[in-house]
């Protein structure tokens, strides 16, 4: 038996999710934790990394004993999101948890994942959104905004999305497919939602910079198919800023 | 001709609006915003007070110059806003401002103000919510809900609120008129949101700890009518935290 732990975080506080000397980590944060509601040491192995200053709304991390592929517990699983609800700063939460098999991975067995892209669209700042979404003061009006939809309909389907993975990234292959991509206005936020069977590195922060190059006028929307052709990162958009972005959601195979 | 700023203020870091000495306060960081948007040292007078951890959608203030009732400035009234957003930290914003005259009191001529309280109602905390709303685990069922409404409609009307008030406050006219009083579910959050004349110190959190004795079964909803006229402070229920309340709105005589 492992342990699926359904967390979420505010991304502010910490020098991203994965594990890093002298830093704060999310990943730190969920050891330390673990190891005071099991009274041993644990290992936490998460369902991908995520930057500096990105939040999530939904994540996964097994926990097993530390150098082990189980754990043995006396605590019922239904009470473990109490019990680290007692040891985990604010910013960390621990909403449910569930049982997994020794062979279930939390990074390998994703089906899908869903990331949300939050733009605080008014011209002043808004004290309740900072570090939470991207003040983009400019106007997005309703021909702006439907240029932007048309333009993240063609990101949808099985691409080689490297013209908007972050250069210097090693991944080899970098084809995904993504599976779903909106813009939505909500209130004074414009709101891109996106989910795919994997991201390459930054990929969100890139789409999002390129639907605001779209909004901009700099890109047509019906360029975006000739930029994931030309696999080309100098060709799409700026990287929008990492308080924006959210995992909203991982769904694991069956 | 003064200025009327219409302020947003997220309120955890701040010892609430109000200058004290050696505080962090709100009404101090826009004393000292206001003196490196106009070039000289002014005066902040604000639409009310705020306990500390006090959020707010939507604050008056005025801003005159120091010691004198009125402010002369060659800045356009449509740019003060963006001129404050370079001074101010980011949890404190003007949206917007306008000119009005030097018989105009922030506070004296207050028609309504709205406040909101937040209750987050799931069992394990919210990151996001932290600070910004009252964390109540145990869940308020639509059969709860519904009683809290019934509680909520008995405060409607020009009552002495006595009862609803913190003990120690030296307001001898207690009488005030509640204009409106709603509670609803929108989401995870149950929502009470109240509007009146005026409000005594405290008594939004006094009526949303009340509400929540409704919801708890300690006080029936046909109750709230006998604990408004006993003027007994302890027949009220808890005082709610200060996190989830929030000044929405204030509505100025023409």
């Amino acid at each position: 038996m492992k342990i699926l732990l359904h967390i979420s975080f505010l991304g502010t506080a910490y020098a991203g999710y994965q594990i890093q000397k002298d830093q704060n980590t999310v990943q730190k944060v969920l050891c330390d934790g673990a190891e005071r509601v099991f009274g041993f040491p644990c290992d936490i192995t998460g369902c991908s990394r995520t930057d500096s200053g990105v939040h999530a709304k939904h994540f996964c991390a097994t926990v097993t004993e530390k150098g082990k592929n189980t754990l043995h517990t006396s605590i019922p699983t239904e009470r473990i999101p109490l019990a680290f609800g007692s040891v985990l700063p604010s910013d960390v939460s621990v909403f449910d948890a569930e049982e997994v098999s020794e062979d279930f991975h939390p990074r390998y067995d994703v089906l899908e994942k869903e990331y949300e892209y939050r733009i605080y669209n008014r011209r002043t700042r808004d004290p309740f959104s900072a570090d939470r979404s991207w003040h983009y003061p400019k106007r997005i009006d309703d021909e702006a905004l439907s240029k932007m939809r048309r333009a993240a309909k063609q990101l949808v389907g099985r691409h080689d999305f490297a013209a908007y993975m972050a250069s210097g990234s090693s991944v080899e292959d970098t084809v995904r497919e993504v599976k779903a991509a909106e813009v939505t206005r909500e209130g004074d936020f414009i709101v891109f939602r996106v989910s795919a069977d994997g991201f390459l590195y930054n990929m969100v922060r890139i789409f999002t910079g390129t639907l605001i190059g779209v909004a901009e006028g700099k890109i047509s929307p019906e360029e975006i198919s000739s930029i994931t052709e030309s696999k080309d990162r100098s060709r799409a958009g700026v990287t929008a800023p990492a308080a924006g972005l959210y995992l909203n959601k991982v769904t694991y195979k069956k």
